[in-house]
């Protein structure tokens, strides 16, 4: 196979900002891998807080070069060898993940849910991310896209999560999924979920805690009212196995765990040990998001739309029907085309 | 898509005989999924022990009949939606999916393999069995099976287990892998273990408690020296989650578990949770067979021979290579033909 990539520079339409942060302008690396005409693409979307730039993808995507002078729809031997040839650097693995399933579905002729046996019309609905703001300007974009979106994840984590909820709950029918990207202390959020968010129509917590507080997760699922999921504290799948007694659920994202693959092992093992199952993004192009819409029928909840954040987004993929459901592209493979 | 089936008579060349019984005729059932003329084919070999017949199987594929009115490439929905009619009836549900597979791939024009994304060359090695017999035969059986494979598997759990393992590792240079189908009692395994095995070629130990023995296997994976690995332990996932902890491998078996689809969560439960995995068979034909040898890269171990010892075996599928090792078939799906 022959590989090939590029940098592509994003930004947010607005600035994005949770309980630790906020994101803005960035560039995520477009991957090509091209064998006897068919050519499989792939993003890799790399997060400094796993030490990853774009220069770290590029320089882990050539060493991966070797791995890939394989048929290349030996997919299982190639993602066995990449992990083997690097610690980390998932993102720079999950480029070369998605480049193969759509090389490999591409070369079958058919598209990746097919593939992988999937119902298209079992895809998930879109959870919408409101960010941290003014509770005015919370509330305004709440009230919009509930017009669309039946599902709204709300970030908390600030000193007015009470007026947040308050107020988003009374502006907008929509279902809500809280989000505190670990910006909450166990006891607080004991009180906060059972005495506040049980009173709105919240369907879960996701991450309320720091990941590093591991005993305050077991406290607080002994303790909530409310399903707990989590995000930051999972990377790989033995962060599932690790932390299975006190969460309800697990966000997985293709580009913390390095693609379709590991995510697959992911999902069993979640399942298999009883919790739900959301997909998760970073800032990714719809090329990305895609690949994580195939899999959305093996999942409960998809927080998938921050390529619906993007002042352009350069890839053309699943969209979003007026239910405010996925609807996968009908082409071979990942079923993405570039706008470029 | 059309269902269809029937039985199929099978005899062994010779009874084989374990700790709990024997076997030596049986009956299988074949099943047939058409659709837009491409058939995939399947096979279900009940089990008395689990409530399983030809007729139970027969009634059980009448039931799936409905959920069979879909597009046949949605597996995951079809499958969800029969295990949701009825519990148990594992073979009967493992002869649909091994179908679905087959036509799936056989649609996209790929061998089951190349749908999974799995390398043909990394299948395992055959472990023969030798069931258990006066030493002199099983130490001829041995001799001459020691001579075309390099892993045997001995069955043990008889008064006389330690003149077995003597004679046999005397008389062949072969790997052995025991198995004891349940055969003893916790205090007696951790002796016979620790003392007799492993003086001799013994890998691992193979179900050596009662299935119903769990705090015994708590106590004997404490002590063994060898690693254990539970096969009658071992139904569905729940399993592997309940006892990853008293287990170094599970025993993997597609008719148990029903079949490719559940076999892939059960891998990849049992790497998560750091266990080795055996791919095993009741007796079943070629077909059956070559559905596991086609996951086989995925597995450490295969126990998948029991089609050797068939009077006659009506499919051709899966071969075996002068070194004992398995080779895939290249035709589309299973790859495997029938020769009636």
């Amino acid at each position: 196979m022959e590989l090939s990539y590029q940098a592509i520079s994003l930004r947010l339409v607005e600035p994005l900002r949770i309980s630790y942060g906020a994101s803005f302008d960035l560039t995520n690396v477009s991957v090509r891998l091209e064998h006897g005409g068919v050519v499989g693409l792939g993003e890799a979307a790399p997060s400094a807080k796993f030490g990853e730039t774009p220069a770290t993808v590029a320089a882990a995507l050539d060493l991966f070069r070797p791995a890939l002078q394989r048929d290349p729809l030996h997919r299982e031997a190639i993602l066995s060898d990449i992990e083997k040839r690097l610690e980390g650097n998932r993102a720079a693995k999950a480029a070369i993940d998605f480049a193969l399933h759509d090389l490999a579905a591409k070369t079958m002729g058919v598209p990746l849910y097919r593939l992988l046996g999937l119902d298209p019309a079992a895809t998930t609905y879109v959870t919408y991310t409101i960010g941290i703001d003014t509770v005015e300007a919370m509330v305004r974009k709440a009230v919009e896209a509930g017009r669309k979106y039946k599902y709204l994840k709300v970030k908390f984590g600030c000193p007015y999560d009470r007026e947040i909820i308050e107020a988003i709950s009374a502006a907008t029918p929509a279902i809500i999924r809280a989000d505190v990207n670990g910006g909450w202390e166990a006891r607080y959020a004991v009180r906060f979920i059972n005495d506040v968010l049980t009173k709105h129509r919240v369907e879960f917590v996701e991450q309320p805690l720091h990941p590093a507080d591991e005993k305050g997760m077991e406290l607080l699922y002994r303790e909530s009212a409310l399903p707990l999921v989590g995000d930051e504290s999972i990377g790989t799948v033995d962060d599932i196995v690790r932390l299975a007694d006190r969460l309800d659920g697990v966000n997985i994202k293709l580009m913390k765990c390095g693609g379709i693959r590991p995510a697959l092992q992911m999902i069993a093992t979640a399942r298999a040990l009883g919790l739900k199952v959301m997909l998760g993004c970073r800032t990714e192009t719809s090329l990305a998001i895609t690949a994580a819409v195939h899999l959305s029928p093996l999942a409960d909840f998809a927080d998938l739309d921050l390529h619906l954040m993007l002042e352009r987004d350069p890839f053309l993929g699943a969209t979003i029907d007026g239910e405010g459901r996925f609807v996968l592209p009908t082409g071979m493979g990942l079923g993405v085309t570039s706008l470029a």
